[in-house]
């Protein structure tokens, strides 16, 4: 069986995520690492070079693919480029911090014909894969509530909270978008509501830590989402789709089955420590999707169109705030 | 122990349950019935007389309290003849339709210095209780999200629907009325969407099936209520107050335990058929309240006052979904 | 609605749980209480006389049936004189302590006959009857393996225990009784350990607190039996059934539905204190069915022959562990 | 990092398992097969070289270790070989059909110092090493009693069957040597009965398809196993332990958690296919432990004498059913 070379670029905590992910391929090879500034330990604990541009790695290491794990703002350039070496590409969200920068990555792409996937992790996660694929199907008629219970575990440290375009476009863009993959269209009406519950001192970099959202579509459903940067009870990510022929509930996974009844109470199995741990099996979906895409052809499952769908549902939510 | 002896005016569903609560309370004991038009078989039933007036009731058997459970609109002309006879009372939910009468009746009823409960049967759930007495005793800490969702079974008869106020003042006011227990005030802002999701012929009497809202509190929570007439899959009420130092979770509580694990797959225990089988427990507390308040004397665990603050959300709720 | 009138033999512990079953039950009618030496202050609590002999108590208030919740020695001169009275019975379990005994009975009972019901309250649980039911009616086939995990909170005093007849015989035999009446004829095998784990002491009594047993019958199934008197995580008694086409759970009701999660972990709703929280709805089962007996007359669900049964497996169990 | 080279002797199912395994692990890389008669697509899947002989692996491609994924009748000859290599090795269970067998391997390997690991699957899964940890650290107090339900989905074929050994040496041995884990000595009784529940013509071949247990340690615990090869639910693996200061459950983990609440019930998360499936973790546990003692040396979790003690009392159960 052929194995597709791949080169990352980027050498951060996301770049061994993928770098894991495609060693697991059986029918992908690690080629390299692309940093330009100061690489991690990752390209020699895989044992692959790194190479201080995406130009020197496609001479050197002639890739069939890359991955883009480096900082935001680089974004477009590395799919600009991508697109120039005829390389497919999976791409990290977000696609970049403004829309116009999206719609030149859109047009780049879309005119040169190559697949480029975006990786919302979420949309990858086998089990809301099997909620929408259930709607989709019509398993529970037409959609009339959608709920997303959204926790973190901790607030980020407050210097990296400043380079993330704030908490609805860091971290609930990702219920933002998965309701546009399950309802298809932008919400007729956004009711927003963004708090400081943890930490008041948010202020000074203009973000908040809690965020509160009523979503509606005409003839269509309406949307709760409560997310919070802290639950003192652990990492939990939950979705109910009501419809007028049943109920689809995805609860969170539990790292163990195992059950302790002592005198002080039932202890059930363990949670998850956060997203990384919780989408793993996600972020081997888009890898695998990535695979599936250079041997088979045909369209990504998610697109820079869903990157530009998410940027506008955030910042309708953020006006809406105000 | 001395037995109190009560009165329950009405012979209908309601009044039936009631019946069969003071006749399991040790220290009550039905006493009669009152109805001014046509007695149903539930006088019979108990082997109790049933009379045309609460005035006649009251010369014939001497009651130490009433219970009323007639139309709505009665219910304010039943507290004034209460307070007359020098009887403490239970009143069921609403007080009255219109917010002159019910502050009529907190008139009447406050200068008497009688005790008046007031029925919204939820406040005295064990369960429901359970949550609000570990949220007042700071088991969550600092409330910061609270999620009502709420599904009955299927739509009441339309020609029902239409003398019952609508599914905000109707069916909502048991979310609302909660909110306002569990929170201690008012919503600062009110967010409503009303759907006709089940019957769209329900235009024709002003009514709706489903009910969306975002409740806001300054220096406190948010609140999502998601409410529906029809849920295929059966009666639920689930109840999640999300807080600074933990989360407390009611979910329905089943008939059985039992559960059949077949090739077709996992069948868990089986629901409750509506809110009366639901709230049987708290049903029996309200009435176990009245009896404590005829031992012991005291202050009504949910009074007038309340109906009061639930009417008025309920009209906020409407206001806001135009 | 007439209401029959019940003399309840006892005024102990399980003479409280059966009146309080009368006074809930809407055909049912406490008339008085027999106690022979000292009367605890049960019948003044429900407003009753009570009566040093059954004799007197038959004249004084014309009773249509009795409770027999006496000392386990007097069942047997009970039942006969009930027979005497021509009044049908309920009596509590065990009928005797000696074989000769329960056939007296038996052979008395038969001849009158009187409808006379054995108190297993297990049988007349709803969720065990549903077990029961199911497996009746082909739900899982043929039966193959039957699991009962029976735990209690903590030993009795061992001044109780010496007067129980055993841990087999005063515990274990709810778990046999409900052996016979799912599998429906003795075991052909019997393979059994008795242990001291809790309190080595017991050997001064001759008595155990654990037990384990695989009962085997032919063409039939196996059951595993595992019984202990101490229980840290609490009172747990649940059974599984496995059969060719499905298997049936039933796990522990919970007290309540509201789960906590915290920092510590998450809590689940709480289990019954003992037996008698726990089986509450089964004893008043058991009062109802005494009340349809006297209403309509037929067969008691539970009779002295199951008794007598239980008591051949009890002593089964006790020999196979020497 | 240096990566460890491993040859995989054997192309069957079982092979194919270890070889995803060794392509997933960082430190180890797939040097190639062996198979004498018939190789399977495996090592072109892979694109490894398959040798006819592990002396022409050794020579041809020099491995660190060797992975024994044969039929059982070869494992001693490979263990021999790889001492007479110096090679460590991971040997599939069991060690041999006869005692003597063992023994012969037993006293080879040791004599060479060389580490050789078991494969036990379920010592390495992480819900059961977990259990196994907290009843070591002493969470649950003193082991009183132990439940083992191992349900498998359905029979193999008759010809498979034959040449396994039987229910207990092939499928119940895990459930034995799980316990020999857990209580650290052979039980002092063993009571045993076998059925053919499934298949009556199993008999044909001296096999049946039920079995169940009650194994007992003096001054210990009592287990009771309970062991089918067709269950209707689907697989199923369970174990419980109950001790004097707690009790452990380890249920089954599921495919998925999402649930379908419909008009026809509620449809849990699905259930693993097989043993291969639910151990999937544990069958990478192995080889990731082969690859811990080739960095940094140390004694097999799971070691040939494992494999003896399970065959001692895979022989007393089938001894103690007849």
């Amino acid at each position: 069986m052929r194995k597709y070379r791949i080169v990352i670029v980027g050498t951060g905590r996301i770049a061994a995520v993928h770098a894991r992910s495609v060693h697991r391929s059986p029918s992908l090879e690690l080629a390299g690492f692309v940093d330009t500034v100061a690489a991690s330990s990752l390209p020699s604990h895989w044992g692959v070079p790194c190479f201080p541009t995406l130009g020197e790695a496609a001479g050197a290491v002639v890739p069939d693919a890359i991955v883009i794990a480096s900082p935001t703002d680089t974004h477009v350039s590395y799919l600009a480029l991508a697109v120039d070496l005829g390389l497919p590409a999976l791409c990290e969200k977000p696609v970049a911090r403004d829309r116009r920068s999206i719609e030149v990555a859109m047009d780049i792409v879309s005119r040169s014909g190559l697949p480029v996937i975006l990786g919302f992790h979420r949309r990858f996660d086998p089990m809301r894969r099997e909620v929408q694929n259930r709607i989709a199907a019509g398993g529970i008629g037409k959609t009339e509530h959608i709920l997303q219970l959204s926790r973190d575990v901790s607030l980020p440290d407050r210097r990296v909270s400043a380079h993330q375009g704030g908490i609805v476009a860091d971290m609930v863009v990702h219920d933002l978008d998965e309701l546009l993959w399950l309802v298809g269209r932008q919400p007729d009406r956004v009711h927003a509501r963004l708090d400081r519950n943890v930490d008041a001192g948010l202020v000074e970099i203009g973000d908040h830590d809690t965020v509160s959202l009523q979503l509606e579509w005409n003839d269509g459903p309406v949307a709760h989402v409560s997310a919070t940067r802290r639950a003192v009870h652990g990492f939990e990510q939950r979705l109910e789709v009501f419809g007028s022929a049943g109920r689809l509930v995805c609860d969170d996974p539990r790292i163990s089955c195992v059950r302790l009844d002592s005198a002080q109470g039932t202890y059930l199995d363990r949670r998850h420590a956060g997203f990384g741990e919780r989408y793993r099996d996600a972020y081997q979906a888009e890898i695998d999707h990535l695979a599936d895409l250079l041997r088979c052809g045909g369209d990504p499952f998610c697109s820079l169109e869903d990157g530009l769908n998410a940027f506008d549902l955030v910042e309708r939510v953020v006006d809406a705030a105000q």
